[in-house]
């Protein structure tokens, strides 16, 4: 099979980072644009670059020249027609219709269009069936091109753990506080004074991102738009000197009694990707679904960043000290990789199942 | 005024190293006697004790001998009438009731006998008036001795900002998310691979000590025992890369409606040591306690360990980010020193209170 | 006696902010004046700063009107002939020639004319004759200013050690390899993601610096410039992961023999402001200066940053692991505090030392 | 081909954990036996073990018995003939010898031999030849067993670091100055109040070691002993936050002159392993033997540890900050994964060697 071109706006940001880590030897996708801001367009990737990840810097990828982030900055039937976006929030707003109105299938990171009603908002394991809300983008129809969307990084490990608790037990309200990783937010991001030997109890914006996001994930797709999940949610987030990984600390309510063995069994059992028809019809996996999306450890201080932050290559969630709550139901703890599960890896395994669904296949494809 | 003599129990470890540091030139308490485990006894202190403050091991201490834990093993007459205890558990329930039962006031910062019906269990600005349990106990009927507990450091800090909210509003619920320092747990304590660039969402017993000191804390007195606060409270306790300072994340529900404005003056108002009637009496403050026990910090972003812990030379809890919960009414941060404050700092101001009252005074003023 | 006035250039910065934090209750200086770079001229100083330090920010300072940082900028008379000065060092150059034209004694921690050949380099324990030097200044001679400098944080705490044993014993030749804390660069300064689990070994101009300030600091003051010592230096600058506080490790070759006994005296011994005679007229003591500037710490495994930064209120280099050395004459480790020793508190301690040689006073006193 | 069977002495250790991880899946050998300490014995290696690595204990091992750490503990037959030994010094001085009898080739990774005359000291791509002196050895002659042994942690980056300069230039003196992570100091190892946030200048016995063991393995085999390299080496070792990695300053004499381009080239050709008449023989390459042991990274702020840790799977050295040193000749910066490269990688590796060396092969091949 022939490996699709991508492209990658904001290459050279730590999630535009990971983007490189995970799909230089991506076995359906093959990295053959990258863009990054003016400071960056026009040198090598190596020059723009400040690399941070402990994987080297593919030759290949370091001697590619930075394009601008605009359509327009490329030769025509060079772009790309699959658009990975990691952008600040505000330049996504600006940048990330312009590639879709242009053709591009844009599977973004950032939180620009994630609660705008025809964008889906995905997490595959989730609401995979949220993406058929594509068709009913405007660009889609113009151009072919559209928007898909990932959670922010502190809502998707969250919203794993939760999605098998809501189909068995339904979720009346939760309480959930994180203690979030620095690579969260970008580089240089966290000043090294704020963060060691220290906390910092808030993040701009992130808890009305968590409790709003985890609403429409939950949601139910209702023709051209998701009816979200009424569940009181109160988020309380910090960040902590953590490299990489967000632990959260959750306690919940169900609308139906749950019991411990219950509870474990409905983690055990999330298995949706094997569900999904036209993912069975392909024939194998997808290469960057965890074979485990939920992983409960069986230990008493566990899930911890350090230790548990790479499991299914950094695609699993891991949960850990379920126990009776005094004031809700259940307490327990959740752990996911942010820069790969939260972000980069989680929009990789939207491409791919979106790719399963033949919707990255050529514009012709689409009627009106 | 002469400064009465006092003896530390368990004084080589992290909180015996705090007794020390903050009654070295205490005006009212004169370091006389210290003792330590069987290892340590014999030695002088400077030879028994790693010493990990950043102010100097005084000399004048560093040359003391080092006495076996036990009332038997000082002379006749040199065993000091008042005793803080900073032993583990299990050792301080067999120890502690010896020394009570030898005339002396145990001053403990231990949890053996905090949830034992006739101790008290205080922080003075929240529930002073507990002492006069003391009076139930059986030693001090037998030998004037006594002992009286301060809580769990993560209880301390947690408790100073709940009693004006109880107080103004009274309190249905709550919920607790805590990231507690290193120090907490004394030395060696945490292996540095465990808590380097990592989180463990998990402390033994401390949820379940959490939640039941609240209780007792926000108590009321009834003759001889305290009606518990019915409350629920549900507790995460974490650790993280902290040196020093327990920052806890809270949501609240009361009984009675709370504006912004109510709950910032309920905090600004709660000065309650000035108001003792024993203590205006004394004609001046105590050494240790804080000008402000609690201190609303009006930033996005506090408070924060390595910022805020030492207000009020570490005996302030700092609070801040009062917003509203989806899910109950209010929430907000609070962080105090642990070590201080949550410990040796909290045993201190109990027995600078006990002195203000009288209770620290020659056995023979106790009547039957 | 009335406190003189002085000013703080480039007062938000970390250094910016410790000048306010050592000098805020100063029995000598008085705060009167801070000015910071445009984007902060015209606020109050708590608006223009984000204080990172753990004392509070004094609320007297907190109200006070950040002005531009040039002479111009402030009111004739009301520009405080005394100027700390915490600038970068390519904004120095042109900054503070500007004060000391218009008749400012400039007490500099920049590295911006730190060689310069007719502008002292000092540290008042090690050469604080070199601070005649002021008086060939050509501002000296037209408006009564001057610029003195004090060294590279990572200097100042190593020619404290070496000073002592110059005297004694010589010195041709040393290694240096330092571990540096993150507030020597600043805030934001180093970015989180590269220094927490990490070493960043290299520090940008710092391995030049600390060579050169090494000749001059323990130069001999030749009329009107310093002839270098001519021992040659080897610096090795890394980055760690520590809040405050820069740990050295030194081989050295002395010119003649020296025993541990005689080195470990040597540093006991070396109390050189005692023995000014322009300080001893004065009747007492420097209020900055330590009782010992160099305290060595007998322990196999000391100093360290967390335990011994503090020592003589920061401003002491603390020595300790003084061993033989294999391939020069004898190894040792040096620490001190980098933004106290390092920096404002050496700023500070240069000018109480300029105050009592009356180098202060009103200009009129200076004759051509 | 058969793997051959090989068992862990000290397999509950950090060292005994990186073997597991390390040969789980090796295509040579098979870990068919794991041995620890009295209090372990006879658990499951699941339950003894407190695993802080960040890849999963795959599911085998954690069910593999674990046997008392002697060769009587085992029956008859069951007991590899290869054993690699994680074990502290003094434990390793009383068992290796046991097991060295019991007809075992010992690979050891402890101290307690390194410096015995004919004892090999090891690093294949530094001394392979040295290997030879187990034919030395007595028990060899008596039962076919024998020890080896790899360098301390901190001297196998730097060794690799220094081979291909001794080759060429010839090395007169150095002095290295380490910055040395807390895997190095197993688990619990350090305590974290010592050192985060901190620096600890000292480790026990790692100065004499590494200043020793350099002599040995860059030293020249004389027949059934080493001939020291006279070089002279001056060690500061250091304790820093860093979870893995040892990072080390090192400044250079040689006898000969050396341009920076000689250097780097000796460093880039340094390809030793591909030259081993043995070696060759068996027509492929070492499984854990790293394509470039030395790697130059031509940036001006590496080696990092969090960065360049992994460099060749954990097995590479990596040296960058090549620069004149104003004392000795050249100074520079090395960088090596303390519990890979530095331990239980270097162990396996040198028991790669002895197999194509065929000194895994059954005794009967060991002629008197």
């Amino acid at each position: 099979m022939e490996r699709r071109k991508v492209g990658i706006l904001g290459a050279t940001g730590m999630v535009g980072q990971r983007f490189i880590q995970l799909m230089h030897n991506h076995p359906w996708f093959e990295i053959a644009w990258l863009a990054a801001s003016d400071r960056s367009a026009g040198k090598t990737y190596g020059e723009a670059c400040k690399w941070k990840l402990d994987t080297e810097l593919p030759a290949r990828i370091a001697g590619m020249t930075v394009m601008p982030n605009v359509p327009e900055g490329t030769p025509e039937g060079e772009l790309p027609k699959i658009i990975f976006a990691a952008l600040d929030s505000d330049i996504a707003k600006e940048l990330e219709p312009k590639f879709a109105a242009a053709g591009c299938a844009v599977i973004s990171n950032s939180s620009a269009f994630r609660m705008t009603t025809d964008v889906p908002l995905v997490v595959p394991e989730v609401n995979a069936d949220h993406l058929a809300m594509i068709e009913k983008q405007s660009w889609r129809h113009e151009s072919g091109g559209y928007i898909v969307t990932n959670p922010n990084c502190s809502a998707i490990g969250l919203v794993l753990a939760l999605k098998p608790l809501e189909q068995k037990f339904g979720i009346e309200s939760l309480f959930v506080s994180t203690m979030q990783a620095i690579s969260g937010a970008g580089y240089p991001g966290v000043p090294s004074l704020d963060i060691l030997g220290n906390v910092v109890p808030f993040i701009k914006n992130e808890e009305e991102k968590l409790q709003e996001e985890v609403g429409k994930l939950l949601g139910t797709l209702a023709g051209d738009h998701v009816e979200m999940l009424p569940a009181k949610v109160s988020a309380h987030c910090n960040r902590v000197a953590v490299e990489d990984g967000h632990t959260e600390c959750v306690s919940i309510k169900f609308k139906q009694p749950a019991t411990y063995e219950q509870i474990l069994a409905a983690w055990a059992e999330f298995k949706p990707l094997s569900d999904l028809v036209h993912l069975q019809a392909w024939g194998h996996g997808l290469p960057t679904a965890p074979d485990e999306p939920v992983v409960y450890i069986d230990a008493i201080d566990r899930p911890q960043p350090r230790l548990d932050r790479m499991r299914g290559k950094g695609m699993a969630a891991t949960v850990g000290r379920l126990r009776e709550c005094p004031l809700l139901d259940w307490k327990f703890v959740v752990l996911s990789h942010n820069t790969i599960r939260g972000a980069a890896g989680a929009a990789v395994l939207n491409a791919e199942v979106l790719a399963m669904m033949g919707k990255l296949d050529p514009v012709k494809k689409v009627a009106r």
